[in-house]
């Protein structure tokens, strides 16, 4: 993983960050958003992956299902944020990937092994987007008071 | 739904929108440009869906065939935008939506129903971006002058 | 395509580009590039096509598959950046597009022909994202020399 600071705005930063090859994405995201201290920020990405896990919000169950994401794939779309849920940087990053036929599969990324780059650029906003959880789901939402 | 201004430059605003749990997330955007005056934005969301309903550009007939979303599904993208048309905001968001094998479905978001949640972005570009109906279409297109 | 400069913040401009019916979106974004001198940029639009090409990239034989695009689509999901190479601009373009079922298709986007209408943000970086090439892959990859 690379990082670079594109720029810097009334103290509102936006990164690109470029993963390498057999980079996992999801554990170095967390490494940068800890050594940056990014607490509250939007992501978008394009690129390529061997494989990986992605998820499914069970609603029955209030767990996550896991869908294993398998051979090289375009990643399509990734989507996501990043919060702070406790003392620790918190991601939600949903993605769609394609396959050789032009095929798709998408849900919640957990793990995203890079093959041979993934390009996310970061975008800070500025006041903490605390995340709390939510008691029925058991998930970090994010709570706004302000109605 | 619970918004919260995030930052403010130069008059531009960027907002978070949370959907809450059975909240309609179209009607809801639309209360929430009417309130905050907003009249030309970008939006992008990450978060899941109970159920909804999507549409399809039929361009022999110019109309929108209904696509029905089926069941809970994990909202894997959602990017779109708010103009004005006459006196009102006006819409335009397609999504991509996930469920339990991975598999998606995708259209422009006619209706919503959030559950649990639906975290969205919404940020103000200076200058409206006035839509106008195209007259072979019949769609509210965003009509520039300058070539 | 009409191109519209929608606002400036220490010199960095958004622009939202839009494409007319049957224009190829592509090209007209090179051209887009090349004349408003945009060499750091990422991307994002919503609108439909008629048809076009995505691409694959099989990285046993490090060359991207062709997927055809075939009949009306809505633009799903449009994600990517401007670089230069040399001296031109490069485009970086992933897309998800779906049908009248909402099933959907997605690839690197090589070609893709408008219709009616496709709505893009482009929102510059104020460095140069400078591509080199990856001598294993062949592909142009973002360069970034910190770590």
């Amino acid at each position: 993983m690379r990082t670079k600071l594109l720029h810097e705005v009334e103290g509102l930063r936006t990164f690109v960050v470029v993963m390498d090859k057999d980079d996992e994405a999801m554990a170095e995201l967390m490494n940068f958003a800890r050594e940056r201290e990014v607490t509250g920020a939007g992501l978008t990405a394009v690129g390529a992956a061997r494989d990986g896990l992605l998820g499914y919000f069970d609603p029955t169950e209030m767990v996550y299902r896991d869908i294993p994401l398998t051979g090289q794939a375009e990643v399509l779309s990734f989507v996501g944020d990043v919060a702070v849920q406790g003392t620790s940087p918190a991601l939600h990053v949903h993605g769609v990937f394609g396959f050789r036929d032009g095929s798709t599969v998408g849900g919640h990324v957990q793990r995203l092994n890079v093959w041979p780059t993934l390009e996310i650029v970061v975008t800070e906003t500025p006041k903490h987007l605390a995340k709390r959880v939510d008691e029925e789901t058991g998930l970090a939402l994010i709570g706004l008071d302000e109605r």
